[in-house]
């Protein structure tokens, strides 16, 4: 009859889950500005005070979206530098996992709210969240440096280059597609770390 | 005392640009959402009507400011298409100056510019921009493969990488940092088609 403690703390957390997707999809289909709380309660069946009562307002549920988005992209950054391998190695687990977080929902959110969607306090945290990532990834990038695996002349440029590219799918990917977010993300990580000159028979380039 | 009708055309011309570069700097700064005509406006010191005369309502102005960036990159691509050399010589060509001008106003608004942003009918014809844009990019890729000097397994998300990592130097650069626009498009163009594998003495990959 009565729930204990512990089932209710699973249900707040499975319910606050529920409005974070319900959030970031409708955020990612219309944009932020254009979606309102009271059509996030709406699709849930619930009204906008039980938002309220689980994330807070509109600004503190897109940054609990974004910040979850990032928290995927961090974990992939320590389990990377954790792993075997050379630097050229880590890196590109690293990258694929990127580009996989990319283009799933929360992700795809992280990419496209702009800083200045977020209230100041929360902007702040998502770049300090942000910059933590960038750090992660030119540490692995000079790992390979200096075991001489990766090639790179300005670290902090090549780290926002293969981030560039690797954001980029949030606005194109179709779930929908042919082909899975795992492949498209492998087959951009190869040709971030391969490049563009032709190989010979053995994949070497000539 | 009464100027002619060539005089006449031409301050409409230096008037309309005025207001665009007004418009796309706030657009940039601030985002769509937070920019109104009347700040716009007063940024010239003219009246809201004036914008109207000259541009139109606010949906208007910002397709024009897409408009102009993406005309800047498409005539890139018909002068790089048109010059000297291998398939290679040209796409780099084409990348460094669709780098350049993602990293100007003009270009910074087309990336920071979502699709939901523009209005029904902009957004139609916003994506068929982008999309010859697309399509000039793989051509000059397949013109590469085909003359050898590109190796490209697939040539689509190819060109989605590399015009994703280009297009994210809007987000990030900073005119009044040390290095200039041409410099970063130079170096990351660089990164991209020579990849992350070591090099000999003689720059090529081991």
């Amino acid at each position: 009859m009565f729930r204990s403690s512990q089932e209710r703390q699973k249900e707040r957390v499975l319910k606050r889950h529920a409005v974070l997707q319900a959030a970031v999809r409708m955020f990612n289909e219309r944009g932020f500005h254009a979606t309102s709380l009271d059509d996030v309660a709406a699709s849930l069946g619930v009204t906008k005070p039980v938002i309220y009562h689980y994330l807070g307002n509109k600004d503190q549920v897109l940054f609990e979206c974004v910040r979850l988005g990032l928290t995927q992209i961090r974990e992939a950054a320590v389990a990377a530098r954790a792993a075997e391998g050379t630097g050229l190695d880590r890196l590109k687990a690293f990258l694929r996992r990127y580009a996989e977080v990319n283009m799933d929902d929360f992700g795809r959110c992280v990419i496209r709210t702009g800083d200045e969607t977020l209230s100041p306090e929360s902007r702040r945290e998502f770049r300090a969240l942000k910059g933590e990532i960038d750090r992660d990834m030119r540490e692995v990038i000079a790992e390979g440096v200096a075991d001489g695996s990766i090639y790179a002349k300005d670290v902090r440029l090549t780290a926002f280059t293969l981030a560039g590219a690797l954001n980029w799918p949030a606005r194109w990917f179709d779930p929908e597609g042919p082909e899975s977010r795992s492949e498209v993300a492998a087959a951009m990580v190869e040709i971030l770390c391969e490049g563009l000159r032709r190989r010979d028979g053995a994949g070497n380039s000539v």
